[in-house]
This record gives C-alpha cells, structure tokens and sequence, in this order.
C-alpha cells in the first residue's frame, strides 16, 4: 500500500504557480487577483475563506476579500457580482456557500460571469466540463484528477466506482473519469443513496472515489486487493482525542481497506489540501485569459 | 416480452402538443415559431429538417426554413444566429448539425441563446442539466425518459447500464437515470470503447440503453432475463430487401435479446420518432417561456 500524499502534491503545485506568477511580474504582466465574497460568520466559512486569501498571498496574487453581514439582501449580493463581473482588475471571484436562506444561490451562482467563475460552479462551466470543453474545473473533481495525474496512476480501461452523486463531486468527477482524456477513460458506475448492491459493485472496482459523506461507510470487506482509493469525505466526527473536539472523518475505515489498497488518499491530508491548489490554478488560467478571453 | 411503441407515444404526444396550440391561440396567446437553419445538402440533413418542418404545421407551430449554401461563411452563420437570437418572434431555433469543416460547431453552438437552444446543445442547458435544473433537454435523452415514464417503468434503485459516451446521448442520458427523479435514481455504469468487461457489465444490468452505433453489438447473452433494453442505435446498414437499399439497424440484436427482455425499443420505431417530439416540446416550452423568461 502506497499512500497518496495530497499535502506534498499540493505544495509542489503551489510552488509551480508561484514560480509563474514570479515570471509573469517580471514580465511586466498582470499579478493575477482574486476576490471571495464572504456573507455573515459561520465558522466554518470564515476558516475555508481565510485560507483562501492566505493561499493567494503566498503564491504571490492579490486577493480581495468582501464581507457582508448575514441580513445582506439578495439585491445588494447581485449588485456586488456585477461589479465583481465589470471590475477589469478581479481576474476571478467566488462567493462563499453555503448563503443565508433568503438567498438563492443558483441565483448567485447563475449571475457571476462564467469567465471569471474559477469556482467552476456556474452552469456554462459545468457543461462545458461536461461536453470536454475548456472550463474551469470544480476544485474538489480537479483535485482528484491531478493526484491520480501526478502519481501516474493507470486509469484508462479501469473500472470507476464513484459514491456519491452530488453536483460538486460525484456528477463531476464521473464526467472526467468516462471523458476520453488521460487520467480518464474508464468505465464509470456512480452509486448513492439507492442503490441496492453497493458492496458487490465496490468490488468490482479498480478505483474507488468516496464522496457520500458518511463517516468509515467504505470498509474493508467491500474494496477489492489491489485497488485504488481517493476518500472525499471530510466530516467532522467528535472526539475526545483532538484539542478542537472533534477529528475529520473520511468516508473510508483507512485501518481496514488501506492494507488492501495499491493507493489510498488519507484523510486529512489527501484530496482537502488539493482543493485551494485547483481555485488557485483556475485564478492563474484566468489571470492569463488561457480558457476566456 | 412487451414492446416500448415510440411511434404510438410520439404520436400521443403530438396530439397533446396540438391540443395545447389550439388553446394558446384560442386564449389569443403566441404561436410558437421554430426557425431551422439548413447548411448545404446533404441527403441526411434534408430528410431530418423537412421531417421537423413538417411535424411543427402538423401541431400548429409557425416554423420557418432558412437555407444557406455549403459556402457560407461562419461570419455569415454568426450574423444569421445573432438575428435569430434578437428575434422576438422567434421563440426557439436550431441549426442543424453536422456544419461543413471550415465552420466551428462549437462556435455556432454557443452563439445560440440558450434561452432559444431548443436543441438543448448549448453548454448551459448542458450544465443545467447536469445539476438538475429546469432546461432545455437535447432530443434523444429527454425522449428515451419520456418513453420510460409513459411506460411507467420503474427506475429507482435499478441498475442502469449505458452503452457510449457520446455529448449528445451517452453522457446526458447517464446523468439523467442518476439524479434523484422519477424516471431515475438508478445506480448507473457507463461503458464505452475502452470497456474490457462489457458483457459481465451488461449481465447485471437492469436497464440497457445501448448508443453505441455499432449495429447488434449487444447480443441476447449479454442480457439478463427481465431487462429493459433501450435501443438508440440507427445505423444504416446496406440491405437488398429495402427500396432504399438499407436498412435502419439498431445496436441491439433484437431477435436474440428481445425473447429475454421485460421491455423493448425496436428499431425503427421505438427511440427514433421520440427525438422529433422532444424538439417539439422544447419549442413549446420556449413559446410558453416555461423554462426561460
């Protein structure tokens, strides 16, 4: 069992586009900027906010943060978008989610200019993902794709089995392992909530993406000897053991099926670390106008 | 054995879709107006247009022929789209497809109002659809859940196995049997040409929906006892027992795999004459302005 060390992958990156970024300064060329619209104080948003911006600094952007409060209307927000979507010096922009109820946020979402959406959640983007098209990719399905990319693992031909069907993970990340592209062209079966057999299914896979969120729902018994598996599940399981109180918990019982595995993500520490890398990379691309013009 | 009549049902169809005309224009409300674009002469494209044309009059739309020669320009095309687009009487439009090689398919695509994509092709009833969000479907897709739904065959929970990958059938029907609606919600595998165990795939399938365009490629020992076949094959394969010299041939073997199946789409007969429906109901959706303001 090998593991796949997403941190490690995830500074390497980081270092790559800050030694662009480097380049494109002393080429007299744009510093690429970022601005995230962070509505109200929910921890959890303040935390994944915060290291956005701190993730933007250290490879050398220019970050913007806008903060509204929690009764901010769904007029004013728009209002904002727009300007974010006018502004020639915000390269990309993202707003926070979850949003307050009396918010709709395939609204938001609808209303940011697919150009500068680098959170890849806009439906342009997401159907052009779809279609093979340049886009800029969703950050957790991207994440995947470059660790299984940078560790040269052989998909073409294998068997995918992705838990999970959410707009965010599974739905994406299923397009981008059938697509005819390298890593990719697999046989896909995407399994959730209704499905009957999942077990029988999971071990028939070569390659196992658990994105259902259920904490350890992936165990040993139902992953076959050679497999590969890429854990998405982040919930917070409390914990008597951890300072914060609680542990993030992958959808995978790692004690059981890493032993079994050919490769394994760890959670933390595997696809997590990944995901600011893609918003980061999907900034530069947009900083260079290599997808929109 | 039972037969899945795609005829019978676009034929009801029709009748609903006409019914409805006649009560918009009772109510003094809008016609519904398809344009459709025809490019050169190709034998293919003819027949599929002036089918089109023809089943808008048989409902009581307004529909109207634009030719272009084979050596119109894509600035041409461009302009012809952006007139269509600013076009308040006309509600949907499509171009049809394939273009000649010196004109971007994308290109054109894009160029399309979605709001007036009643192909359902542009990437944001593309994305749209993907995320479960009301859209314009393309034609193949929306028929073959229209054929499962007026069937009323059960779905939720089944295991549904789609053979091919393509952007205007594989990939949009495989998101549609997964997302959580009724039809759909099954435990969906894809399969295409980099399959290795296709046969041992489609024995557990509970649901085939075969796009491949290979003629009979899946044959009556691939089935299991009680499956759904859904057969959007229609290649024409040369045949001295017709007039025309071919024969329309499915990607199913259906005198092998029709005695094993619960259900069944012949072809032709059976997926075919569902695509013409479901452009009209986008075209009637468009006049209502029931998915787009």
């Amino acid at each position: 069992m090998q593991l796949i060390d997403g941190k490690a992958v995830a500074a390497q990156i980081r270092r790559e586009i800050a030694e662009e970024v480097v380049q494109i300064k002393a080429a007299g060329g744009k510093t690429p900027h970022l601005a995230a619209v962070l509505v109200g104080h929910d921890g959890g948003s303040e935390t994944y906010v915060a290291n956005k911006v701190r993730a933007c600094e250290e490879v050398g952007f220019k970050s913007t943060l806008i903060r509204y409060e929690e009764d901010v209307t769904e007029k004013e927000l728009l209002a904002c978008v727009e300007r974010l979507n006018q502004d020639a010096g915000v390269d990309g922009f993202i707003v926070q989610l979850p949003l307050p109820g009396h918010i709709s946020e395939a609204k938001i979402t609808e209303a940011i200019d697919y150009r500068k959406d680098v959170d890849g959640f806009h439906p342009v983007n997401v159907g052009r993902m779809s279609l093979g098209m340049p886009c800029f990719l969703s950050a957790t399905p991207a994440g995947i794709i470059e660790l299984l990319r940078r560790y040269n693992i052989e998909t073409k031909g294998k068997h995918c089995v992705v838990l999970g069907r959410s707009n965010i993970v599974g739905k994406p990340v299923s397009m981008l392992m059938m697509q005819k592209a390298t890593p990719g062209d697999c046989t896909v079966t995407v399994c959730h909530s209704r499905t009957r057999n999942i077990k029988e299914i999971c071990l028939q896979a070569d390659i196992i993406i658990a994105a259902l969120g259920v904490p350890e729902f992936l165990r040993g018994d139902m992953v076959k000897e050679g497999a590969v598996v890429i854990d998405v599940g982040t919930t917070r399981v409390p914990s008597d053991k951890t300072k914060s109180g609680f542990k993030l918990t992958g959808d995978v019982a790692f004690n059981e099926v890493a032993p079994k595995c050919s490769w394994i993500t760890p959670v933390p520490g595997g696809v997590g670390p990944m995901t600011i890398v893609s918003l980061l990379r999907n900034t530069l691309l947009a900083g260079k106008k290599a997808i929109y013009v």
